[in-house]
């Protein structure tokens, strides 16, 4: 008897933010896995770290590389379908085992989400579910209380890499957007959205969910200096009947 | 001293995805507040029944019309006003009183819910917290195991109630696309996808975390019939290193 392979959705950092059922299965598995950078902390697993006993099994999946090779580089994708393939063997040998495996996912898991690779090559193999999570997006837009979309309002999850001209394009081919990726692409973004006339409304969120977080008005931000995971919220509704 | 207003998101049908903070809430609350169909049970209170206790007030906001007026009518746009209105009003009355309100919300409250209408009306005068909640589109892309999008792709979430050029245009212009509103919609979306070239990776989930929920590809769903809150996914990424 194979175990059974759990995508657990952590929510978007506060651990208050995980549901009864990611909570339950991080508890029952005999094996907890997680991505991180090498080096540095699992986000995900720092959410639940009061849910993992010290009789459980981690695996800790360490990318190779994150940022010091260019991703559209062929070196990147080979080093990092090889460090899939070979994560995705780590967890095959404890579900061959028997072992039950929660693989952790901050947000949620099949968006956007680095459990998809492992998904992809195991789920087809071994019994799996996925527990869904809160996403990033919607911990940002529930903290800053922003509605964004209703009724038959278009949303658009965009991001921050496209070019100004495409962002321009799409902001006026939707009622609300939620732009990821911002970093080091926030002047480019304000720009198309001041151009699409919606610098009035847009609303930039930096760690929704945490302590530390904050939500300010586009506008408002004095700089165009961002870190990576910040988002930006245009809302598609204000108030109407 | 007013009350404290909490727009909860209790999820998508699973009392088991609601999370913790939005279960804390709901049993503070002096009052539970939700929406419903007039002689209609509350999806909302279905899902959290457990944790609503004999002495808690609710408060049911029975819609005065849903599907007998058509929607782009003056008279359902006075009336709704009208009752989003006295509903806040009803809901205000609590909080001069001193009293906490939980207002449920199937799924994420700022993201399509009707708690958006209360919130419009009531987070500048009230101290208001909303409490983000798993939305129905991710409970059923994890029920169905299908990874959605991924990297820098480009997700759009549509109203099945556009027409069929318009749902091919967006789903040529966009990596994953989840579609909502099906009902009636759905030979019209099939035609669309199908046209997108997108039929053999389009699923179709209906009721996704419920007991009785069930997935699958749309190419293989035989007829044309559909609840209103199906929904149809489509992948934007399969298996990318």
């Amino acid at each position: 008897m194979s175990g059974q392979l759990y995508g657990v959705g952590t929510g978007p950092g506060d651990p208050e933010l995980l549901t009864f059922k990611a909570a339950r299965a991080i508890e029952r598995a005999d094996v907890v896995a997680y991505f991180a950078k090498a080096g540095n902390a699992s986000n995900a697993r720092r959410i639940v770290a009061d849910l993992i006993a010290a009789e459980q099994i981690e695996e800790a999946l360490d990318y190779p590389v994150t940022t010091e090779i260019e991703r559209h580089h062929d070196d990147y994708k080979s080093q990092m379908e090889a460090f899939y393939e070979a994560s995705a063997a780590r967890i095959a040998a404890h579900l061959d085992a028997g072992r039950n495996v929660a693989v952790l996912s901050e947000g949620d898991p099949l968006f956007y989400g680095s459990y998809m690779h492992l998904h992809v090559r195991l789920a087809s193999t071994y019994p799996t579910e996925v527990i869904p999570g809160i996403t990033a997006m919607s911990g940002c837009w529930s903290a800053a209380g922003l509605p964004l979309v209703q009724g038959d309002d278009i949303l658009a999850v965009l991001p921050g890499t496209l070019d100004e001209a495409e962002l321009l394009r799409r902001l006026g081919d939707s009622d609300g957007a939620v732009i990821m990726k911002v970093g080091r692409n926030l002047a480019k973004i304000r720009r198309a959205i001041a151009a699409a006339g919606r610098l009035e409304t847009a609303v930039y969120v930096e760690r929704g969910t945490m302590a530390n977080g904050l939500s300010m008005r586009l506008a408002d931000k004095a700089d165009d200096v961002a870190p990576y995971f910040a988002l930006i919220l245009v809302p598609g509704w204000s108030h109407r009947p």
